[in-house]
């Protein structure tokens, strides 16, 4: 097809004409090589899109086609490449979406939030493993670098030092780490086992924060030795404005590595009822907070464990949500040992320490009048999670996790996670939230609480049909509901797809929305032409605040 | 004494005259009440600041008094009188210097970066614990709350959790976050373990950072209740660029509190040669990243314990800086079984989980010949150091710490605190390279690595006679030297004193400055009067960058 005919086909940005488009793309083809410029044609949006995620992952599905949708898709290969882009962008005003590798598909995958962003697809070709170093236990790492990559390198090297996967192994550790995202070892809190950043700014100024601002000339990177061994450095530390924004491109990213701990022992505790959610939780917190329980554990509701072992129809034939004593009944049948609800940890270290955790943990959970204990060698492996689970528990990128969307035909995957404190009753009170919701509107409550040091993630896993228009508009709509029966609760979101981030940013209202008016001082101040990643977060520059307004107030939907 | 007689008696600020602060102070006084507006006295300086800190640790003293003094100090008693300051401070152009407490001594305690700032003394009302929380241990508390005060409220409740304090106790927990300081438990890291902000903006807005931006109208505060539980909150995490920084005053921050891990024992290692450093370092690393050694533990020079016992004349009659053969005879002759270096760590946890542990530790030290092991019933008590760090290494709040400033007479503190890798060769490097600046500039060498997870904080305790105005100059010399000498090896410091700030400052420059350069936009951005703590850490705002030119050119000294 020729240049003008991709042209015609991709999708325009806001205040772009085909002309002034072409004009930036003609500039970036010169830059990157046309190679490493791939405009996106709308129309093929529905066979592949540039990455060529599976079908079940499509993140453009809760909304429909017309949103989300990039206009073009650009692979840089250096740092160098990435200021230059900034720079064009900057001067073309074209808006520009930056990824990692784009598989968070839960929340969006790769797509932008603005309608004709040109995707800066860092992973492409940014995917070394800069340093890796066993004494000191860490890694520098590109933005391509993904759980798996790190953990193949390490093997490869022979090194003692574990990675911290999420539940899917494939995506970007830089990425997951700059979306707060968390894995389920003891280094399950990925920005706080990060260490280092070199960003480039929407000005196209490359900064490295922490020790990374001194210079030593005898060190590769050219930055202190300390750059991926102290994260603060001197004066204000800046990494967290990195994360969950648009104030800059992380291009390079350190991140601690655990040594390999001496011994290692993942464990499954079933609880038989729905109730037993509740004395769970507030056995949990002590135990977690003295670190008793040394890594991210969760308890899993047995809807995400059938999920993952069959489709819904191995369960039910009424092509409705699984009753309660459909779920009763499933579980009975089960060979996985899996209870109402399951949790699963994990031990570390030697045996002897393993076993006064082990003792203190089993002991605890034994008052839960029929909860059973299980190790992986207990539970025959066929669709066992706890088998998936022993590997993710100590890091091992795995990668049959999300079977659970083939829970129902054509199944796509949407993640809606709120923060809780760790207690029974708020526990009940989420689960309630949540289930309710479902039943309304015809979904299965599928659903994993994740123990961070002191509160609960509650990420409901909603799966629907993506090829039905009336089931995506219900889900969309139940998820709109939820985030603000949620603000009325004091709950709030830790992350978000696309498609609920302008909602979320809107319940962090405290006192006249100050965050959101700081978070655009900031926009502002760093990039005056908004021309990085517009509406991130909810977060809109000065030349989208208009858009922004629409958006908010529904007339418009970018 | 009247007003107008006050006003001639103190430092005026930059751009001010007598009038115009005159003007200023009015308002405040209006606002607060007289009694909460002094007006500091330039002449009173030499016996008395407002903080009333002994003389031994005044900071005002390694630069003279001309430099780093306040025309007035300021007691807000709610975030709005805060919020209210900062809105006259704009009016009038007035600099402010918030402070919490103002006891880190050795780093410029509550003095200001510019003479004749309005110091913002924080805790002189707002101190109370507002909410301490034991099932979810943690605390929110306000600027004026120390260590001691925190410690005490807890034991008042009964409640059984720990606070982390540094080698003082009467310091800000708060004010030492903010600063980045460091304990000495496993909760060492202060800035890794508070939770959530409320922050006055120099504009004079309020934020809250963190899951505070989420309103609940059913919680005391009226932020969700996960506010003080869960760090990050939604989109960009703003919490590091309020510490070692000028962009607001934090007016509520939430600590979390280490629950009391059933069992502790704290323990010495005594080194018998200088040499022994470097193994003992080597053995560390591995120890400390593997989580065996739990807390942050240290490595002390024999002369920093030597201080704590008494001063040097008990040592030497020489008046000179003490041989390495009078450390030597001091050693073999002191009751408190220290070594040439000697090893201040912590076990924590049942006695079975201790076991393992001090079997590790044991067995690695012992490789060093002449080790010897040392647990506090073993020691007699009198001036022994174990005994103190037995209290600190568990968050006991202590106050005989910094009696090695006796060390000298009419000794003042300063600390110089450069980073460096934990390994053998860099501590050797580190331990060089103060030590041959000290000979040459004729002070003792005093120090002590404290191991962060990753890292060595080498803390240089420089004692100096501070009625010695020659020696005080030496002093300062010997000190930018060390900054140079640090930068120019590839190490950078993690905190400084004021009088170092724009040097240190100046070392973290890597490609031109880029990170000051971003310091500065978001400075101007969020402070476009530059009110607020010009030229903390060496960030400067727009109306004083003239100002910085000629600071660090060395033509003006502000």
């Amino acid at each position: 097809m020729s240049f003008s005919a991709e042209l015609k086909n991709c999708a325009l940005p806001p205040h772009h004409t085909q002309d002034t488009l072409g004009a930036a793309f003609t500039e970036l083809r010169a830059l990157l090589g046309p190679e490493n410029v791939e405009i996106v044609s709308t129309a093929s949006l529905d066979d592949k899109s540039y990455y060529d995620p599976p079908k079940t992952h499509d993140p453009f599905h809760i909304l429909g086609q017309d949103e989300l949708v990039a206009s073009a898709v650009l692979r840089p290969g250096s740092t160098e490449d990435v200021q230059a882009i900034v720079k064009l962008a900057n001067k073309h005003r074209l808006p520009i979406w930056p990824t990692s590798i784009g598989r968070n598909f839960g929340y969006g995958g790769a797509a932008p939030r603005v309608r004709g962003s040109a995707v800066v697809d860092l992973g492409a070709r940014m995917n070394k493993v800069l340093d890796l170093n066993e004494p000191n236990a860490f890694a520098l790492i590109e933005p391509g670098v993904t759980f798996l990559g790190l953990y193949e390198e390490i093997q490869r090297r022979g090194m003692k030092l574990w990675v911290d996967s999420p539940d899917l192994g494939g995506g970007s550790v830089l990425g997951n780490t700059l979306d707060r995202g968390v894995g389920y070892t003891p280094y399950g809190d990925h920005f706080g086992t990060h260490c280092g950043m070199e960003v480039v700014l929407p000005n196209g100024e490359v900064v490295r924060t922490g020790m990374g601002a001194l210079p030593d000339k005898n060190q590769p990177t050219g930055s202190a030795n300390t750059w991926q061994l102290f994260p603060y450095g001197f004066g204000p530390f800046h990494d967290g404005i990195f994360t969950q924004s648009n104030y800059g491109i992380v291009t390079k990213m350190g991140v601690w590595l655990m040594p390999d701990p001496g011994g290692y022992q993942a464990f499954m505790i079933s609880f038989q009822k729905d109730e037993d959610l509740h004395p769970a939780i507030e056995i949990i917190r002590p135990l977690r907070i003295a670190g008793i329980l040394q890594n991210t554990p969760s308890i899993r509701s047995a809807t995400l464990d059938l999920a993952v072992g069959g489709p819904r129809k191995d369960y039910s034939l009424t092509g409705k949500p699984l009753t309660s004593a459909e779920i009763d009944n499933a579980v009975a049948k089960s060979t996985t040992k899996i209870g109402r609800w399951s949790f699963y940890g994990a031990l570390y270290g030697p045996e002897a320490v393993r076993d006064v955790f082990w003792a203190a943990i089993k002991g605890a959970f034994s008052k839960i009048p029929g909860a059973t204990f299980h190790f992986p060698s207990d539970v025959p492996p066929e669709k066992s999670v706890l088998h998936i689970r022993e590997g993710t528990l100590r890091g091992l990128p795995t990668f049959t996790e999300l079977e659970w969307t083939n829970f129902v035909p054509n199944g796509s995957a949407f993640f809606f996670s709120p923060i809780s404190p760790v207690s029974g009753d708020h526990a009940d009170r989420q689960y309630k939230l949540a289930k309710d919701r479902c039943d309304e509107f015809g979904f299965d409550y599928i659903g994993t609480f994740t123990v961070g040091m002191r509160e609960l993630h509650h990420i409901v896993c909603l799966v629907f049909d993506r090829t039905n228009e009336e089931e995506k508009k219900r889900a969309y709509k139940m998820l709109n509901l939820m985030v603000q029966d949620c603000a009325d609760a004091g709950y709030g979101e830790y992350r978000t797809h696309l498609a609920l981030m302008d909602q979320i940013a809107g319940t962090y209202n405290w006192n006249d929305n100050a965050l959101m008016k700081l978070n655009e001082t900031l926009k502002d101040a760093l990039d005056p032409n908004g021309i990085m990643a517009p509406g991130k977060s909810g977060v809109w520059p000065q030349a989208y605040r208009e858009v922004k307004k629409r958006v908010v107030s529904g007339t418009s939907k970018i």
